[in-house]
């Protein structure tokens, strides 16, 4: 229970994918402060006593349900809802899964994979994978988003100008996220809460972990954002980069290629060192290595590198 | 100078893109310790008093000297050479220019434009931009990289398996690279020094610094790499977290298509905000701002979302 809020939004009220013509389970004023009850990516479907059998018979109908929508009074068409991530309430159980025909290096990996984790929602220790892994914690919402403009109903996998499935590590609390405003009220909704996640969500599943959400709701009136943006309060890789890195890099004249190339890079150098079965190199990494840019302007080969924190294994 | 260097190599000994054929101008053993003076990205072309007929004037055939080759002694096709980057010894003078075609915004800043830095090489405190700006500095080489196998001239700009331009920011001191070797003695060479970059080089340029690389060789005999890969001893964005970030985003499907929209809009933010030549603007963030792929699975859009620290202006 959130003794300061102004709401709470169950996980019953909750939806699969966006459609501006579902009606608001509540309507909130600017500065309001809400609850939001999340499922897990999976509605429910996979649980701490899930095996292979049962990634392999998810039923795709009930992905990603995002608890909402709520209608913001005021907001309108051109607005950007300013969105204040004030807390999360985890619920210490989470699972990745390798989901065939999903993830960046789908080629590779065909055979469904599941890793269930546990770990303490209070203190957000790093939770063990294997014998001797340890994957630093930053809870946050994969899915947080208004409404489109467009009717009907779209899918929830893709994200959107107006948020969505962003899968933006850094939506951790504290942070302040502006979202473009197409309908009004916005019609906002926000699920799929992960435990932990590094750049790119590689294998396609993060630490994808049930949770309350707690947020904070105002609107920037005729802000006319092309895209979300964020503020971060501070830094956002303390957590895990204390040992620094290993990395390894894709270089060539696409970024998507080079970003396969340097993560399956990366797996074959940790299933190797530490005897891991690839697949679940591919998950771990999933949940704590990030993706990014090194150089994108050295004609005709950008280099796309793959950061993964040596605090896991050291 | 370098008391613990087994050899130095003098700027003098410089050459314009990658061929076998050059001959070394040093031959080490695996153990060795280099110090290479290191010319800036321009070759000198430009300087403390440069202005914007200079870089219009800039002779692309005399970009990104490297400093080398050195012929290690042993290595052989397969092998990595791994390369311990020791220290730089900066100069204390920078530029970063916007050069017509070049850069990842080159369709929206056709115009050449400059910018000066001067900073201290001995404290590296962060260098003044505008009256109130501070970009945290943290030297490394962008062109590091063994000759290919392929014979004749290739040209300098195109990182390659091999190394070369790669342009990454983190290849700082304490960082261990670990390049393939594609022919007898890798004949290795190094330039296009840098005081500060961000993920991305946006602009096309970074802090471009003339400045002394300590570098110290060995093998790893047969090691098979694909691609280069690196460690680096510790944490790689400290020198600019604190204050957090702002972010903005680039969603859909194409991944250079996103990194465009997101530099653009920070374009706009920080101008808007700060009173900025979008221009300037522009050059400041390649030197400073993160290219991150927050995520690249849930189709058909992807994130690249890119990191400006808040510290520059806050």
């Amino acid at each position: 229970m959130c003794s300061s809020c102004d709401h709470t939004i169950h996980s019953r009220h909750h939806h699969f994918g966006w459609d501006n013509g579902i009606a608001p389970v509540a309507r909130v004023a600017p500065g309001a402060t809400v609850e939001f009850e999340c499922l897990d990516s999976s509605g429910g479907q996979l649980t701490a006593h899930s095996t292979l059998a049962d990634v392999a018979a998810l039923d795709f109908g009930r992905i990603n349900p995002v608890t909402g929508p709520i209608h913001v009074e005021g907001a309108e068409p051109g607005d950007a809802l300013k969105i204040t991530i004030e807390a999360f309430r985890p619920s210490g159980f989470g699972w990745t899964a390798n989901i065939p025909g999903f993830g960046l290096l789908a080629d590779d990996f065909r055979d469904p994979a599941l890793t269930i984790w546990t770990y303490d929602p209070d203190s957000l220790a790093p939770a063990a994978f294997g014998p001797s892994g340890r994957v630093p914690l930053k809870p946050f919402a994969g899915t947080i988003g208004n409404a489109p403009a467009e009717p009907g109903h779209h899918s929830v996998v893709p994200p959107r100008r107006v948020g969505g499935n962003l899968d933006i590590r850094d939506l951790a609390a504290g942070t302040v996220l502006y979202l473009p405003v197409e309908v009004p009220g916005a019609l906002f909704s926000v699920g799929d809460t992960h435990a932990a996640q590094g750049d790119g969500e590689v294998c396609g599943t993060a630490i994808e972990s049930p949770m309350n959400v707690v947020l904070t709701f105002d609107l920037v009136k005729d802000a006319r954002l092309k895209m979300p943006r964020f503020t971060t309060p501070g830094p956002v890789t303390r957590h895990l980069d204390a040992k620094g890195y290993e990395v390894t890099t894709g270089i060539g004249p696409d970024l998507m290629e080079g970003a396969k190339a340097a993560v399956a890079q990366m797996v074959d150098l940790l299933a190797g060192r530490y005897g891991l079965d690839p697949v679940d190199a591919y998950m771990l990494v999933s949940t704590c290595g990030d993706l990014r840019i090194s150089e994108i302007v050295d004609m005709p080969n950008w280099v796309v590198s793959f950061y993964f924190p040596r605090c896991v294994f050291e």
